[in-house]
């Protein structure tokens, strides 16, 4: 009897994902330097200032208590409020206390286990298997493992310097029109900000487009073609000016699913994250809620809780946001330093990420020369495959990589541009 | 447009849990006893001891930067560790510190958001669509909800007073056997300590006698049948002898998937629990939970992991049992002064409810006029019916109640039974 015979088709098809194995690599070689990981910066840890609000809140059995109880499942009403708030604010520069437009009602907002578990419950309320996803090419590798591990088709749309490429969105679309192959079109996934992997920011501009282009198309599709903004990145921007999500387009909220966090601003050992979503979606992701877990750790949340209200999480992204701004710069000055002159890459104005395209010839892949020789070195980056969907429609660019400035410091991270430099240079 | 139209069928199908229902009723009665919320006791949560853990955690980079920091997938390694030691010692009565008998091996141990969200992963590693699960008669309804979100079905396995009847497995399998539906049977599930709802415990022998009979059909199904067994309220006891899980049932252990959770025996506010599982399950329920969330709250893990090792957890949990124990008392006593005669229960010996059994005439219901005239009361509880799986094959007995001692002070819970029992007097 086969062992696996007793797993569900889900369970049979679930691949490890790549960034475990880039992990495993990067524990057995302790002197590595890793400008792989998304971690944030461990001196950054905002160790003191947790230390303090959980202090405060277990003084008292007043605030102790309901911090050590179960919760309700979608959220602490507070946090649901200020997260309201903010997000308003956000996105039109007023200050909202108080008076809060529709489209940012708390009842709309959902609290979660970070973003990552809601990407994965909106993508079980709205995704049967063989249902399609638009994704950036390049996009979040974690959303792809979602998307294999649950049997997704993901078509990749063509990413500019500032987000998307519309007409490739409505070629793409027009292709799944004629195909026959819309009413499988579910969503189109945006990384907004500062994008994971490449650091785009995707303009007010091409959003509003991109939801004129989805509603055109849904006639075909036959149901509603919805806008995930994943605005993970979108608090870490250190230079540039801010961008409205989404939801402030006029009319359109009714398509816009957004997720955000405030585990990557504060500290991802604490993991919350949230959402607005429209309704139906908002009842039925609850429900799912309900079955994974009935609710995020209420003493996380009343953590962030606190730190909003006493300004702390506010002062914490402030230093967070000077803190990678400097490690940026480290970071594109060591390349404008050691890398050849054909290599190309953006300047990031926010998040954790500088994204490298090699010329073409100059494979960065986990089986390619570059990747093994830069291993030799003690230096780890993406290569930039594996956040590339499976997309039948075209070959998967293979001579990118994703450098991460945020684990390392600043001294290693100069030393790990100067080696991958001395890499590149020796293959030529 | 139907604006349900675009939601998989996973979301058109996910109905609203009861258990949100009887909140939302709770919630608009301020002066209500409730013995219906499985919560535990606001006085006993530890809030004293969690400050002084997480200053201790917080007071040093050394330790307070990791606990701030994303961990692992699967968990913390020394939390693992010691989880795995603890259950080693638990169901052999020795300290099993150092050697560790492969069954208990470490690396089989994952560290999951309450031991809910590992119900959710094990069900969708094992269950496609259709698929049937076994489940003891009456179960844990938020299970339920889960099988029925999921589009599974379920059959119901008699209880008695020592755990499943295993005539009556014997006989469903046998049934599924004949009518060629055995291949679509996954798992049996059992609460095995102190059943939510019903407070029994499964008998070491009712278990070893249930996996003897899963793997003599297990050639009819063509793949494994897994007894998934959850503990959740095994520390939880206040009388009786503690019982080997079925981890410790000799060359079973691989159709055993343990769950387990910290959170009910120290603080519902952070959600840890935990589980054993036998590979392939283990990696493939790791891969899930990088897909739902890349890991548990590292703060919560290290909260935990220095409540065990500074004895806080153990002493806590003593606490807890004699606390319940209490309860329990109070509870059991005043349904013996207020109850009819022809009511039954069982004496809890652990966990947090009794199950009470009215006459048949007298329904229970959340339509019925006992249930209402309960709330006219100003009381509520649990109606037995929710507790029932969708079985075709029995109707649902709907003249029983879940009745928690957990959550209300002793003198509500003394209240809240003579109310109850005034409200029968009246309608006999």
């Amino acid at each position: 009897m086969k062992s696996n015979a007793a797993l569900s088709s889900m369970g049979k098809r679930s691949e490890a994902p790549p960034i475990s194995w880039l992990m495993q690599l990067a524990l057995s070689r302790p002197k590595l330097i890793s400008l792989a990981a998304g971690f944030t910066d461990n001196q950054s840890l905002p160790v003191t200032e947790v230390r303090e609000l959980i202090d405060e809140i277990l003084s008292s059995p007043e605030t102790g208590q309901p911090a050590l109880q179960y919760g309700t499942t979608a959220g602490d009403p507070e946090l649901r409020q200020y997260t309201a708030q903010d997000l308003q604010s956000f996105d039109t520069g007023e200050s909202a206390r108080g008076k809060l437009h529709p489209v940012y009602s708390p009842d709309n907002v959902l609290i979660t286990n970070g973003s990552q578990q809601l990407l994965y419950m909106i993508t079980e309320a709205v995704c049967d298997e063989g249902d399609i996803v638009l994704v950036e090419d390049p996009t979040y590798f974690v959303y792809l493992g979602i998307a294999q591990s649950r049997a997704l088709q993901c078509r990749g749309i063509r990413l500019e310097e500032d987000g998307i490429d519309l007409s490739h969105l409505e070629k793409v679309l027009d292709e799944l029109k004629r195909s026959g192959e819309l009413p499988r079109v579910k969503m189109l996934y945006l990384v907004s900000y500062f994008q994971n992997p490449s650091g785009v920011t995707t303009s007010f501009e091409k959003k509003a487009g991109a939801l004129k282009l989805l509603r055109r198309y849904e006639k075909f599709a036959g149901h509603p073609i919805y806008l995930l903004e994943d605005a993970a990145y979108r608090e870490l921007r250190f230079a540039g000016e801010s961008i409205p999500s989404a939801l402030a387009i006029k009319g359109c909220a009714d398509r816009v699913l957004y997720a955000g966090t405030y585990s990557k601003p504060f500290a991802t050992g604490a993991r919350v994250g949230f959402g607005i979503l429209p309704e139906p979606l908002f009842t039925v992701i609850t429900r799912i809620k309900g079955n994974h877990d009935f609710g995020t750790s209420n003493l996380l949340q009343q953590l962030l809780k606190r730190a909003i209200t006493t300004s702390r999480y506010e002062n914490h992204v402030a230093d967070l946001q000077l803190r990678y701004g400097c490690k940026a710069r480290v970071m594109v000055e060591a390349l404008q330093t050691h890398f050849p002159k054909n290599a190309n890459w953006l300047h990031p104005k926010g998040g954790l990420y500088v994204w490298v395209k090699l010329p073409k010839h100059l494979a960065t892949g986990p089986k390619s020369k570059f990747f093994k020789a830069a291993l030799e070195n003690d230096v780890l980056y993406v290569p930039g495959e594996l956040c590339y969907a499976d997309d039948p429609t075209r070959p998967k660019p293979n001579h990118e990589m994703r450098l991460s400035f945020a684990g390392a410091t600043e001294k290693n991270i100069g030393l790990g541009i100067e080696r991958l430099g001395k890499v590149l240079k020796e293959l030529r």
